[in-house]
């Protein structure tokens, strides 16, 4: 799906999409562009070629997903563009399944100082947000300028790592309350697969660090020297969400150790147990079994009260041994 | 709420908090001004904006809590404001609450060559040791600069995590002790939570090092020379502490090992009990068992003596086995 | 095995191998040259010496495998060469037994601007790729220059990295599921060997980062700008590898901890079984003793009913026992 | 108590350490002066501020113990004081106490080209050993310069960490031996001290490479160019003591290692000794209960030899079980 | 014990060690010369300081032994010597008692452009393959420069270490395999003692990669640039050597968790062992007690055959279990 919104050097907004339009628009220099592929047919990805005139190898990127995070400068290597560009590779939160299995969606950007475009399979909160404000006021929004408007987007896309982090905290007093009280192998399962998760996770989000401190270093002209303050920020919530990330990475591994200690914990409940029970049973076994002896001469046997001695002196054993028992706290 | 301290070109001294007469210290290039902003309401928040005309990412900034220590630089980005400003975020201890729950309190600092602003939530000790200072002595105290009362604040600050760290090393030394003589659930839990907490607490002030250690290295032209060397001061008690919390970091983590050890031992000692209460009931069942056979034909069965003979060999076994046991340490 | 492919200056295409036609091609220097060495003989490995006169210490390395991947320039330190050249040596995955062991195959290459020379023992799926592609169009694509097909070379040679990195996610799910559920020893080998091979491939790998980051600089002058982006776009794969490599290396440790935590589960279990049998057993064993003591005067042993009233305390004990057990979750 | 010796430029040498005679010696440039202060009082450390004129801030830290090892230039900070100096904070070994309790002693050393002075709590043996050897020829040592006293103590310094870092050897090998074959409680606890020790004793003499290096880099002028070398060689020895340090370091954490597979160990052994006996009574008891079973028809019973062929069957059995028992090594 | 190869600027070879000799040697700008050392007495030791005027703290660390591997400069340093050189300090592989324990030979080398003194206590592979070399052809080698001479000396030293490597790879693979069949207490304590030579032997060579480094970077003027490119060759194998010792160290630490997991397996394997054995013989004393209570009415004891019934539900039971125990894997 193709949205386009375009501010011409006379003010006038166009939202058509068709290729002449956006090549008109190109054209001019104070012009300005944003175009949003949505899960983009193979048709309107031709566009990224025959309008736009991108280099082969970010296209050949921005169509295939699983890129790591980067920013390339295409300004001088490519002559079959008349003009300077940059081709980024952000990762945004996959909001809708993180629940199920935390994963990032990848958001790639071609940006020059005239225009936007940016692809994407799935629909990102980030991007949804930022067309639906432009929309509402597209001269105003297109008048800032196009860094303006990146910002905006990765602005909302770091943004929405955090209701992830907050059920990810939720989840990790979860595991690790389990792995305290009910270790079972289910418990296990579900640290192997979050510790897998975290690791997974940084691995794609780490990396944008980088990328967005290219952005406010000023190595890149096209971000205003005004606009850019505004990317330290993004910079700054962006770090502490790796690094909230990294604390979550320690503390499944934290839990794992847990989940062992409650291990040996339980084994040794068990075994108090069973101690506990033979401690109690043997005396009642030895004094049962002496009086089973065939002796022809034994004591008590033959006495009249002989049982109900012994029985007594069994009771007052076993209540010693209740006792102590439970003086060890193994009772 | 707002305190205010304005010395005027003329040496006069103020402590009016309206916005005309901070304004009016404002336009003064000679004059001094500070001002404390604790718990501050929407409106004296608005001051940020009216009277200082901060930029907007950093009156945001101050107004949202969870920010990273950090300092920027706000001379040459910004120009509704007239003069360069800095602007800083640092987190103190939280002196009240630390022993229920180990966490900092942030402390944002906006600060020129001409005024200070701090904002803050909580009272903070630091803030109220310089303020009661300057209360006391405010001619001299602002006649020295700007960078002077930061230096104060900071070095307060940095000194209040000491009984902090004081406290951890005594909780610290309490869980190892209890994790190697009374390894329950709850110790470990206990060193689960500690951990976690340790490793926030690494995290909000590390960075910090990075903040102060800018303001030393000259990069930070309203801090003078000669004033230099005293931040060089607060940075290294500042150094001491973070390494002292990766110290106690690392002993939590030994702490764990104690309690895993300590659970090992207890099992040891707990089969090394039933081990013992086997041998030594063992063969008073198998005597009293092999005479409990009905064979007619058996020894020792018709003999007068024999039952006293048995007993007195099981004793004399049992003897042995009591003293293996001991000399096992096993008892 | 020698292939080769040249092209004069005039455009003439020539596949022969014999030493003067490769030294007549070395001689003009518009004219463009690849010999592929396939585990070459000491003969074919002489021209190294006699027609490119190459450095004798690259020659040595060229010739004994277990090089580090490295990119040496030979440009300045050697005289007996009249043009510069580059030593590389690089390590693609073993795509036909890397199921049975984890390893990588070498390649040599050497290049100049007019030339490369490729030299391996085994045969290698992305050269056999290149030079199929480059004897069905041998004039386009020798005159596309040398860094080009070292381009192809390289881009086929990460590539075959992919269906190793998928084929080891495979295995290491299994290991980890059977480390959850089948904790034998062998399980245990398995990881151990595991391990070793990852570390083993990732030291190997690792490097080449390193190595063609050079080539992506601008470091080395036979690769033009134009050229340059397409071993980004190389780079970019290699990180990615070897990022995916890091992770497996992280997960096969966690596969241990799942094994070690595996394994006490069972023993809590087989504890659990033990404990319940003798809990089972034991109320049969002590009220059986009981009435096998021989005093004459016992309650019950002479009544009629005395016999099944026993029994019936007995069972109702015995599912007392069970229900307790099974709510314990230890049958 | 205070020492000092002086030689003023006519070659005249003092010990007097009047603060009249020691601002006389600050007076000409010629001269040289190296006060040494051993656990000094308050009016000593007062000579800091009248005669020396050091920075507050200098004076605070020698005055306070548990400085970080630093080496802090007041040379262009500090008008009060007509010549540039630099402030330095070492740590020695406590070689009286490292028996008991690992630590360093803090010593301050304030240099000039042409004063030393020596801040110190308690004796320190390398500024003892550097004493006498300037009593013993005073004139001759003075001569030499002050970055030559310098080297002569921090050489000594240095070197006295050898024989605590021998006996941290003897003491980790006899851990590690009472972990093998004695781990009880107390070798736990006496590994979690040694521990704390040497991650404390680390933290402290670490950074002192950083100090050191300064020395030798040329980056402080006092020290001239043919003494440098003489600082290169305390670096060298600094750096050894610091790594072997590090060494055991890893070794104590690899005696936990040790002391859990130990414990591992033992638990094997006794549960080896309780199925043994298991084992051997189990078959006794059931023949003897056998035979205690009141059928009235019953074979063996009422035979003669009955018994005695059941207990010979018994005895073969419980030799072939003693026989299993000892072949897999439980007995 | 001396050897020398003098090399006049005539060409004359000598291979006289008399200290005139020497000295007439050192006096020709154009001669060469190499002095080797072998376990030198003092008078040896002597010329280092009476012939070549070598720096006294280079002296010093030649004669004593425990160097760390480093590289000094004493061009500029040292007035007392008319020329520059360097001192270098090398670790090679003890060849001849790495079997029993693994460590390294210090080998002591002075050289400039005229000279070479190698120092060593021991004989040295590397060292005596070169001077066998030398004296088979001293004009060519003395001709061919200081450089190439140290040259081959590393070349083979660094060789050296591969035997031990080998040998390492087979102990390791020993380790392992015992560590998994045969967990025994003497299979631990190999396992520290192995990581503790390796954490030694890294310690010992891991510098010397930044030693050889300098010499490749052209930072020393007396390695030649067409002999820099050899000395990137031992460089090479120096960091191969480097790298698959660590691999090694990783190793080692992963044979001490095969240990401890096969110690656990153990456990389980006798748990199951005593849990078996309990089922096994429970349901024959259960039984049989119960045929042993002295009821007077009891069904079965009076029926002729009561016992046979009793031992036929006895054996099907009996079978039951051993099947279940089979079907199990615990027998």
């Amino acid at each position: 799906m193709l949205t386009a919104f375009a501010r011409f050097t006379d003010g006038r907004i166009s939202r058509k999409t068709e290729a002449e339009e956006l090549s008109r628009v190109l054209m001019e220099p104070e012009a300005r562009l944003w175009v949003d592929m949505e899960n983009p047919t193979a048709e309107e990805l031709k566009l990224l070629e025959t309008v736009f005139r991108f280099h082969p190898l970010a296209i050949e990127d921005a169509t295939h997903r699983a890129q790591r995070p980067k920013l390339e400068n295409y300004t001088h290597v490519d002559d079959a563009c008349k003009h300077g560009y940059y081709y980024m590779v952000i990762h945004g939160p996959d909001a809708e399944t993180f629940k199920e299995h935390l994963q990032t969606k990848e958001l790639d950007i071609f940006f020059s100082d005239r225009y936007l475009v940016t692809v994407h399979e799935k629909p990102m909160k980030s991007v949804k947000a930022t067309l639906e404000r432009v929309a509402a006021d597209t001269a105003a929004m297109m008048e800032r300028g196009i860094d303006w408007l990146l910002y905006f987007i990765l602005d909302h896309l770091v943004d929405d790592y955090l209701p992830i982090l907050d059920y990810l905290e939720e989840e990790l007093d979860g595991i690790e309350e389990e792995a305290l009280n009910r270790p079972t192998p289910e418990v296990l399962q579900r640290i192997a697969a979050k510790k897998r998760e975290l690791l997974d996770f940084r691995r794609n989000i780490g990396p944008q660090r980088e990328v967005i401190a290219q952005l406010t270093r000023g190595e890149v002209a096209i971000i205003r020297e005004n606009t850019r303050i505004y990317f330290r920020d993004v910079q700054d919530h962006l770090i502490r969400t790796v690094e909230t990330v990294e604390l979550y990475r320690d503390l499944i591994m934290g839990a794992r150790d847990i989940y062992l200690s409650s291990i040996s914990n339980h084994l040794n409940q068990i075994m108090k147990t069973l101690t506990t029970i033979s401690v109690i049973v043997m005396p009642i076994m030895a004094v049962t079994s002496f009086f089973g002896m065939n002796f022809e001469r034994m004591p008590a046997i033959h006495s009249p009260m002989g049982f109900w001695i012994t029985m007594g002196v069994l009771a007052v054993v076993e209540v010693w041994v209740f006792w102590l028992a439970k003086k060890k706290g193994w009772l």
